[in-house]
């Protein structure tokens, strides 16, 4: 008789199971539901491009397709499988994305008067609309609460928690009066699950709480009520109405009630593990250790590392540090780039010809074709990947795409080129910050469709960051983290041993080459006066005048 | 009984006529001759993208076809028309494009032995296989003759005279060895025409000579061959075998031999004018006059004006000061941008969707309808224009192109039309340097495909340049300049009265819109510390960092 978890994955897009076997670490299931609401699932506003909300309904549909399909093709791929052998279930979510919760614990989206009202519905993690908000968070703490600002890389962004609140406050009060409390996504879902409808009794994520709503022991958990009411007093009464304390992901909040249990295929009263964000939980997923850095990469890239307790008190420029986010006995830290994936399909959607091919799948792989075997440096460009701002080092959304060194015979694929290239020495940028704070990077594993699906940028990402490259084998490691939560939150699992049994990664790990790595590092230079100059404030100003010429020498040699 | 006279205009491509009546200034024919060899004419080299050469047996082939064809639409459109009154020839030519010429007066590409030798050929304007020759003529003329460098902007070009020849005598000395003289291809046609066998018979333009191969009455002529020596002893033996003198287009070099007047249908015994560059004809085409700027807008743009003798000593940065190289009797002034149709062309080819349109017609309509009602700085981008390098007032081919500015979001007609303004600031960048100067510039007119085609691409000139721009009507304004310098020739006319009898203009003036002039002044003052900071050496380092801070609230102000 096998045992068994299942991990969900709350993705931007659509949810995703996976039912692995804690034994063998085997996946006999996974069943993807692509949200039906709004454009690809995302609720928009056609005046506000920043606006980015989802239908909390879609994340409950999907909860029963997703289970239940992972638990058919488990009993189809395995005979001996019974879904009474699953001891327990994780699950991780986007975050910030916070739902605005009525008295009953019912999301405010469900009450009829609310229901076509765009700041009732989940508040996305990708929303931009609290740009102000997050900008009066960050003066208001760089002036009387410098220590929280420690905690998340100097700047309060504007998609975490405490920005979309103030937001929803200041832009449709209705909504914000009529919330008894905000949940994020990770800590709601949990909480159906155990069938709790009392608000006040649900667990809350470590993970979200210490990345997001600016929580940390060492201020005796949320902002205290003096900071949020030089905010807005209506904050400050919020605040009660929160949490005092959050938790590690592998302690249960609960166990399975049973009309879920009933929905979903499974025996009531098996654990539900805490909730935590997908990145981290991916991070788990890929066996992540002091040491190793990894690297979600998908529309944007999340990098997740941990690092032994007290080893890292403060890292400038990265979102967080937060104790127990990632494993339970280290501190979590997470950077990210705001656009890595999306970058690219920007760039095939808008400006390549169709001679390139017909559709964006045969687009991408012409573009690869063509521009696999250029040297570093051949096609003369060199770009900055802020389309989508700066999360990492710079926290500041205020930025934008540069691109430089084009001639009249610049074509598409050198430009995709360096558009994975500029991605690349971003990603750098972060690696060298971490090091300087006292965080080693040895080994970089990447997971993600982009990981799985291009050898190039692969290859050029191992170059550029003259690292060796994992690969994680399987596209659900996300939901692999929340597997192994769910596993450990029965009580009967510890992290470490299903990260060995479950973990699996692909068999070629790309190395650097060390021409390359050469070249690279004289592109990186030049990069590196670009980011400084148009990214920093404090940049003393530097002559540009010899960058387009390096970069012509450079290209001349290298073709 | 009428008088005419046709104007012989030899492009990049192909090669045209145009037959006027010389009392009415009436249009009776014109017609057009692309030349066979190459690609689109140009005579390109696998291995090396600088190369570009041409057959000079086209240029031949051509002035048949189109002084026989204009001449037979100019029978067909008017009975009374008979090439018995055709009083006069002109010819202008694209330069410096240069020709070895070996000792019986033939080009070294007619001989048998060197007829698959692309150094024999004709070396087209564009050709930039002499950047380090043209590097090291510029450096020896800043140590010793300092006043060369004054006439012409500062920097001696890749695309000049003295350097192809140095370039052709280090790379292929057999070709130079062989080559008696070098001619430029506007002096090589009319003495072909007169049936000058001599080279050292043949008449030089000032145009070419003054613009092109630092020829200037202040040293003597041609460069001395102390200075020469200096580069090789070669050219200095060379020098005695080019020409002493160099004079006015409306001089006639002689008048049409017989065998060519059987040719081509015409009088023998009719003047042929000196020959000038396609620009400076065209200025002459667009009734050129002090404060008058004309800008003949295609693949590249070409800036032309005319001072006062004297008026105008030294403009740093602009091609060239040579008098009579326009009239007769003023300082005819030159300046350009490398890239200006051909930017737009390069990014239409490369980057442009087929959403936009199958065709690239189909797609610059369909981008210009997207742009053409957006507020300048709405893109939110900026750019520079040099892909192809910058001709005035860097005069630096080691520069490449920028764009600034991009999001997610941005799409092509969006890059399309900050292309559009990158080309219009880098003509407003001339217009300061010539005013700051001396040279006023009161009036732009603009002449060429692109004046007439894109109405949206004109309104943005007016309001960058913040001054009224005028179009000249018909297509052909460098044939035209050459028309009448061929009527001039025949002893009859002057300039100034048949710039009035035939240059016509449009009925619609651009006229700078107020708000917009306010919107691109801000634009303006971004581009130019990015021009300053990527373009001269001699800037003082300025943070770039509030850039792409003030392009966001520029844009989010103008949508």
């Amino acid at each position: 008789m096998g045992s068994y978890a299942i991990g969900l994955d709350y993705g931007t897009n659509s949810c995703r199971s996976l039912l692995i076997n804690l034994e063998t670490g085997v996946e006999l299931g996974s069943e993807v539901f692509p949200y039906p609401s709004g454009t690809q699932g995302i609720l928009t506003c056609p005046d506000d491009p920043q606006v980015a909300r989802q239908s909390p309904a879609d994340y409950l549909a999907g909860m029963e397709k997703i289970v239940r399909g992972a638990l058919e093709q488990g009993a189809a791929s395995d005979p001996k499988f019974s879904p009474a052998d699953v001891v327990g279930i994780g699950i991780d979510t986007t975050g910030s994305t916070i739902i605005p919760i009525d008295e009953e614990g019912q999301p405010l989206a469900f009450n009829e008067s609310f229901h076509d009202n765009l700041n009732a519905k989940v508040w996305l993690w990708k929303d931009h609309t609290a740009t102000a908000e997050a900008e009066e968070i960050t003066s208001l703490a760089a002036d009387k609460r410098p220590e929280y600002l420690k905690k998340c890389g100097g700047t309060y962004s504007s998609e975490w928690f405490w920005s979309k609140i103030l937001r929803c406050l200041r832009h449709d009060p209705a909504v914000f009066d009529a919330a008894h409390t905000w949940v994020e996504h990770c800590d709601w879902l949990p909480a159906v699950l155990c069938g709790q409808d009392t608000p006040a009794d649900w667990k809350r994520s470590i993970c979200a709480a210490g990345h997001k709503a600016l929580y940390h022991k060492d201020w005796g958990g949320l902002p205290d009520e003096e900071f949020l009411t030089a905010l807005d007093p209506k904050l400050a009464s919020l605040r009660s109405r929160l949490y005092e304390s959050a938790q590690t992901a592998e302690r249960p909040v609960g166990t399975l009630c049973p009309a879920w249990a009933e929905k979903l295929g499974l025996p009531a009263g098996i654990a539900v593990a805490g909730g935590l964000f997908d990145a981290h939980s991916g991070a788990v997923g890929c066996a992540v250790q002091p040491g190793t850095l990894i690297k979600i990469m998908g529309t944007s890239t999340c990098d997740i590392t941990v690092a032994a307790k007290e080893s890292a008190a403060e890292v400038p420029g990265v979102c967080g540090l937060v104790p127990g986010s990632v494993l339970p006995d280290a501190i979590g830290i997470e950077a990210g780039q705001s656009a890595v994936g999306d970058l690219f399909l920007w760039f095939v959607n808008h400006l390549v010809p169709d001679s390139y091919g017909a559709s964006l799948g045969e687009k991408f792989l012409e573009m690869e074709r063509r521009m696999k075997d250029l040297k570093p440096g051949a096609t003369g460009l060199l770009a900055l990947d802020w389309n989508n701002g700066n999360r990492s080092i710079l926290t500041d959304g205020q930025l934008s795409g540069l691109m430089l060194g084009q001639t009249l015979h610049t074509e598409a694929h050198e430009i995709y080129r360096a558009l994975i290239e500029a991605t690349a020495f971003g990603a750098l940028v972060i690696i060298r910050r971490l090091e300087a704070n006292g965080v080693p990077v040895e080994k970089v594993v990447a997971t993600g469709g982009l990981s799985l699906k291009n050898a190039t940028l692969m290859q050029i990402y191992s170059d550029v960051l003259n690292r060796p490259m994992q690969v994680a084998a399987g596209e659900q490691t996300c939901a692999m983290g929340a597997a192994i939560f769910g596993a450990v939150a029965s009580g009967k699992y510890d992290v470490a041993t299903l990260q060995q049994t479950c973990c699996r990664f692909l068999e070629k790990t790309y190395q650097p080459i060390s021409e390359n790595v050469a070249a690279y590092s004289e592109l990186f230079a030049l990069y590196e006066q670009l980011h400084d100059s148009f990214g920093r404030a404090d940049t003393e100003p530097m002559s540009l005048f010899p960058i387009m010429k390096e970069l012509i020498a450079l290209r001349d040699r290298q073709r």
